[in-house]
């Protein structure tokens, strides 16, 4: 009874099969003819012409993106609790070249209009000081929870002001959209997403990210640094099929409203113990170690959140008795 | 009938076969089981203690190695033809922080100690040159020749005198284990080699080759900067599964067998037109334009090699119909 | 009557002697007598063998000190109002090749374990965590304050309890021995300090600053490292000159007890104004933006602190009239 | 009797007068009058609108040059025997974060269209391969050659064709221009050049070179570049003052003709021994280890130049009687 993490959820039977069509004879990198049909099924997908590319971390999808937007001197500001800061072995520095990251703080970890120029008030504007060249939001958050497209909007309003590009880290971005019930692009582009990193691997892909320009000059030379990083895998076809299945009838947005019912199942039994308002397939609960050695003892599996609380995450194969007894077993509490 | 290229040909059932069996819920990262044996693994193979990792492309694999054997300021000696300088978009150049290849010029795209002494006799010993900290050789080469266990040993046995680490870019090291029909450890780390890139992509994988660090030493922080490149794939199960499954029952020997079976069909209708000893999976024959015309207008797919020449690449999978037509093809000429 | 900062004072007549008296033939880089005569000098200082080497800037020598001791993927904690976080435009990201600052809080700028602790404590030592590997301090700090001899070994004793180098951002170091009168070994090394940027252009030289290495190990491959970022400069006599200047009967702790003192002088007459401690040649002071406007009608020069504060710096030529005027003025605001 | 390089001469009068004429109080960094002054100045002296600044090495000026020309992932061609490739400790791969350095090679280190189009012409345009994006050529070369306005020129106008910017290494840039007797820009900027490093140090300043910029659009994020290499020294005015004190007077000019004259008094006594035409302040010369070994033995200092060769460098200061009795000494071997 896993709620560790969607990160390591098993792979949509439809991914597999895909994956297996792929397994014909294809010029290598991504000179395929699946690799080279992203770009149209990611425009369909978004309503606009955009520039889509297979990348098989979201580490790498968020940091290729970041490097396309911030010169080595520059700063992207993120929040506090952003993965880019702090799960990702400070690969932001590595492939921008230095970059600095400029925490903000607000709450929920979403970013806000006001939290952003807290940061970007006191810079001085001289050579002595680092000046943010991007920003980049979670949709879902690290806390689970989802920008409303008028909350992208402000943000990619102040971002223009601001001279800034925007970066999503869309991880989650499946779930963001399954509970919004919004198009994907009223959850980003449409508020001023400049890039997006599209989750998919823990959404019942395998090793496939996307990464999706919609701000198509960012992405001249990001194939260049795709392949530079070791990133360009030579059998590239299979990570194209993987995104393609996920997009193909709307498999992504299904996997999403599965996990995310899930996490509501969840929650449902805990409501006066919530972190944080459950809006994607995260539930953050106020729960004592006693507590959480309780639950522990009968098989559940979870992550600790700080002193007095635990993650529960559920994916898009969440398994409906688990969910159910994790529910009643909360509510026991 | 494609002679392009190794790195595009299908993925072994087996490798499928071990994929799907991994399937199952396994903690993330290289946290699972299968991560976990890698190290037992090619400990058995090479017939001592090594430390191995997943790595889903060469390139990274190359240049993870590299980085942890050069500092920035540091030079790596290879050979001109070498993978690392001519198509990895410079690679090694981001993944060590800037440290300069050094190109050493010898027959058959093989290092040799005098060709390795060439570039650093003149190299004057102080803070304004670049000092090399590696050797890097590719086996087989680029030119699909196989360094023989003594030719190793000579260049091992240099790098040490010199103070160099010694990488070896294994990418087809199969096909040159197969050529030589040595142990492994005979054809590598007898010989001095510290740190093995093991191809598996050309051989039957699909997007895993292993990195095999004999100096465990340098394997100190490799992982942290296999995490801050983006390539700690969250389901890493899959890539462990298919090295796990190319080691079994030798199975990247066997492949590595058919290919350059193949290729030495196709070389033994043109023994006069080699430009290069066919001792892998690799043909590159003399041929002029209009010859390549003509066996391009019989449907032969294969890179041109300079203005008079041609490649051609077998896989695990060559087809015996094809090989046989390729090879009266040529005799024909 | 300016008091911005001492960065911009005159050169001392000593120093400019020196440097007069070094422009004679000699070898280029640093292999003139001058330079070759730094590790002998600054031992002699420290009373232990040390190494040491002339920077032109401060930023450079901070950089390249943190560059000998933190891997790209590692972190330097340092306190959230350090210059090298503040006001170096990301040099430490540049020469450390995207190693992470870790900011810690504490007050006046200066560093506690508890502060440390605060920033290490709930670091995950898993891959996808920034590690710390080094501290770095400002003696005399960013507020003016400096670090007592236990305080620094104190922080010695938790960087080597939990594996860290320190470093000391000492550009305004002399201010600091002045004001506690101990021997410069007790206010750095003997408190475990293994990289100290000894700081000269602020307290009267023209360009030149000194890194001095504790820890000889570390020192290894910082001449690469200078050279290869452009700070090798071939008059390099003319640095060291500037260096050794300083150090000849102590020049440079005199001018940094007549700068000190130059600073209680105007600390004197507001006492209740303090926002730290006035314990170097910095005072800040709690003034009203109306109050500002005053002073800087009296013809006054200094910056801004924050809202409600001003910062006013003494040099080592400090105008006893203008301190005095000052003086006056801020009492009778 | 030293002939072993000019980067180590002495100081001229000048430029000490005008580094004291500079010690009055100034804003720091290069906010002071002088460093304000310098895009005048050498608009003034190039008849065109430039970007200038101040940097403190040639090593410097030159990669900062290049790091806005190339992104990380491009190359810069140049001479084999450049001093970026040969005597910079790599710094390029620094200042660029991992850029190649693609070699060329023709006569008397002077790059011609040809040898920089064997470069280019193999390089396959895709992502495998490094693009050039800047070629760097050196004036005066480092074989003491010339590069005529019309060689300037047809670089440039290929550079153009190519898309490639346009960089030239000006150490010796004041004595090419003597030599000449041409404009500075006819021997620059009037060929397409984009930016110039325009050498001081060897040409009697202390610590201070320029770098100008033709294209402005490239000067764009220099000084941010500049600060982050800690290259922004605080009392930049003592560098501007040098710069200015060598424009003033054409002093560069004079300094470089004496220099220039001084290697043509040398020359001249050797004319069948000279490797390489003798067009500015360097002589190459045929000289067995037994004829090196009799000079030295008659006091002259001068650097071995490959087996059976010498480097003879004169300085603005070379002094007659010196030079006399070395051009007797060769005219007696």
């Amino acid at each position: 009874m896993q709620f560790l993490s969607d990160n390591a959820a098993a792979v949509h039977p439809a991914v597999w099969a895909a994956m297996q069509a792929a397994d014909a004879p294809q010029p290598p990198y991504d000179n395929d003819a699946l690799s080279q049909s992203l770009d149209e099924a990611f425009s369909e997908l978004f309503g606009r012409k955009v520039s889509a590319l297979w990348i098989a971390s979201g580490t790498a999808a968020n940091c290729l993106a970041l490097a396309t937007m911030v010169p080595p001197h520059g700063g992207v500001i993120c929040h506090r609790d952003a993965h880019i800061e702090s799960d990702e072995c400070g690969a932001p520095g590595f492939f921008t070249h230095g970059a600095k990251l400029m925490l903000a703080e607000s709450e929920n970890a979403k970013l806000t209009p006001q939290a952003i120029m807290d940061v970007i008030g006191p810079i001085r504007r001289d050579v002595h000081r680092v000046w943010p060249h991007a920003l980049s939001i979670t949709q879902a958050s690290e806390a689970g929870c989802v920008y409303r497209p008028d909350e992208v909007g402000a943000i990619g309003a102040l971002a223009r002001e601001q001279g800034l590009k925007l970066h999503m880290d869309g991880a989650r971005f499946a779930n963001a959209v399954a509970f919004l019930g919004c198009s994907p692009a009223a959850a980003s582009c449409d508020g001023g997403v400049d890039a997006l990193s599209f989750g998919c691997v823990k959404n019942g892909a395998m090793s496939a990210e996307a990464l999706v320009y919609f701000d198509e000059a960012l992405a001249a030379d990001v194939k260049f640094r795709r392949k530079r990083a070791g990133h360009l895998q030579s059998k590239g076809r299979f990570l194209a099929a993987q995104v393609l299945a996920m997009l193909k009838g709307d498999l992504w947005l299904q996997n999403a409203r599965a996990a995310n019912a899930a996490a509501a199942d969840i929650a449902s039994g805990a409501k006066d113990r919530l972190l944080y308002p459950v809006e994607a397939n995260e539930v953050f609960l106020r729960l004592s170690a006693i507590e959480r050695d309780a639950l522990r003892a009968q098989g559940f599996g979870f992550y600790d959140w700080g002193e007095d609380g635990a993650r529960f995450v559920t994916a898009w194969n969440a398994d409906a008795g688990d969910v159910g007894k994790l529910s009643r077993a909360l509510a026991a509490l």
